[in-house]
């Protein structure tokens, strides 16, 4: 009666690479080295955690038509799901260690599933993630992803440190996730070849980066409600206000001439999704800062600064505030 | 605009005790007792896992109309969804820490959260679970909760312990939540009074009993798909078979004035949903075992033996199969 599902189940078992299912379908029980003391099949998984370290979690749903469209490619909608749980990791400081997939699916549709857990696999692993438990149920297509990282207390990014006349950086290019969802509504299915299609369903959460930030940064998030929403969480939490500098926005390759000038400075403030690092720094830190960030591919732009004077304003002074390309999940903090 | 979402994120905010609200929304930061470094408001939660011990970790979706009624008054449903997770944790031995709650509702209804959030909080408190974080969006009503344990390697119960001529034992009744379903769709209403409703609605996760059988039980884990479903894949993973007596099985108080004789037995063994804990137990440990539960308000009751023969079969060597009240949903494994 179960057996398209198990087949299904079998296809999620695979992801969890390195416990191999025994012929009884119950995981080997010890795989040391990536802290999994026991891995899925049983009740629980359980986990060995670092000493000395702090446990980082966060989990965040996908659902489709509402944060990704439910005809794009299942590749793409398995590494979307996970990425912006790692991105959450990333914001941190924290090193990926485990994750759990919470997987609701309207359909038995086992060649779906095959490229899902593909596209889902792959970043696992470039991330060092191991998938170490889940739920697959019936229902609308919904993806909840819990990610566990470590990071040791000394090297945490949280929200809340920034100060005044600290530099505002982000860890790259702005506005290309609504620049895809907007090429994406318009028909282009490109995936391979749209930098913009890609920035928006194959997003790359920055988890070097935010390791590489540790003990520079005085405050971190990731731009997942849009620079403006996001820098207004970070600002909120530390105190302290900001002003930003238009012109030095790194725009998305390929925005302005997709959108039109106006809309790509609108999507780099207010579209959300980019999953880039936002950050504040104190300016004698933005050489070692800059360096570290070039060595993990990324290329840290400096687009304001933090003032004393509470509220976001432009270079000249007029208050910014971001203008509804948000949806009803509004932001990502946790609940 | 996000404005009555954010009340109902101030109803999830209330459910994180002890990590009040700063004004500007952002919590403080530290509740050592509790193990956690940062609560919810910054990208994750930061947790303190406890020296010498596992970290026990598991995911349940719950969604309306797959596992339970859309129209169950919203504080049961709130404490059913908790309560599946937790019931993972008690399977393994753990003590429940941590939670993180990813909600989906079609539409904004405070009084709807406040009555969700009302049953949640109420069984993560007596239960000693943080809830540290979580995501709310908007979709088809559905729950995953993540739960996070901690067991002593000593103390973990597993599912793949058993050996041939163990007692097979529950920690209380079976099939009431089966009897409650039927209630429910006969138009039964009576939640606080009607103890098959209580079963089905407001399952009761075996926390303490799994902790006290610790170091006693061979296998363990928790009565979800079922108890015939449950025990082959408790006999399945430790490479047993079982005898079960079936005069011997608990039935629901009201079980069988509600169903029948034959139909309550068939509850019992098929029905699904009970959360009582299913474990096997050396002989020599029954005394200590029974004595240890009725010191947590639990009954142990001995349902039969495993045995070397491979299957499960009634008392007169008859095999037993599970026939069928398993909905799409499966069996309550890790994916």
């Amino acid at each position: 009666m179960l057996g398209e599902f198990d087949l299904i189940k079998r296809h999620l078992a695979a992801l969890q690479r390195g416990s191999a299912l025994r012929s009884d379908g119950y995981p080997e029980s010890r795989d040391a080295l990536a802290g999994v003391e026991l891995g899925a099949g049983d009740d629980c998984a359980l986990l060995v955690p670092s000493p000395h370290h702090l446990l980082a979690v966060s989990v965040d749903t996908s659902i489709a038509d509402v944060h990704f469209p439910a005809d794009a490619p299942a590749e793409a909608i398995g590494h979307r799901a996970l990425a912006v749980s790692l991105s959450d990791l990333a914001a941190m400081g924290a090193q990926p260690r485990w994750c759990l997939l919470a997987l609701s699916l309207p359909e038995v549709d086992e060649a779906w599933v095959g490229e899902f857990c593909r596209g889902f696999h792959a970043l696992a692993a470039r991330s060092g993630t191991r998938l170490v438990g889940g739920d697959l149920t019936r229902g609308h297509l919904s993806i909840s992803v819990t990610v566990h990282g470590e990071v040791r207390p000394s090297a945490v990014l949280r929200r809340d440190g920034a100060e005044a006349e600290q530099l505002i950086a982000v860890s790259g290019p702005l506005g290309g996730a609504r620049g895809g969802l907007e090429a994406w509504r318009g028909g282009s299915r490109a995936l391979d070849f749209d930098p913009l299609l890609q920035a928006y369903l194959r997003p790359q959460p920055r988890i070097e980066a935010g390791i590489a930030l540790a003990e520079l940064a005085s405050a971190a998030l990731d731009v997942s409600d849009g620079l403006l929403a996001d820098l207004d969480h970070l600002c909120r939490a530390s105190g302290v206000g900001a002003k930003i500098d238009l012109t030095r926005l790194p725009l998305a390759p390929g925005l302005i001439s997709a959108l039109g000038h106006e809309r790509a400075i609108a999507a780099a403030l207010d579209g959300g999704d980019d999953y880039e690092l936002l950050f504040t720094l104190p300016e004698h830190y933005l050489a070692t800062a800059r360096a570290r960030l070039a060595g993990c591919g990324c290329e840290l732009r400096v687009i304001g600064r933090t003032t004393e004077a509470l509220g976001i304003r432009n270079w000249q002074g007029a208050p910014l505030a971001a203008r509804g390309w948000r949806h009803f999940d509004g932001d990502g903090d946790q609940a």
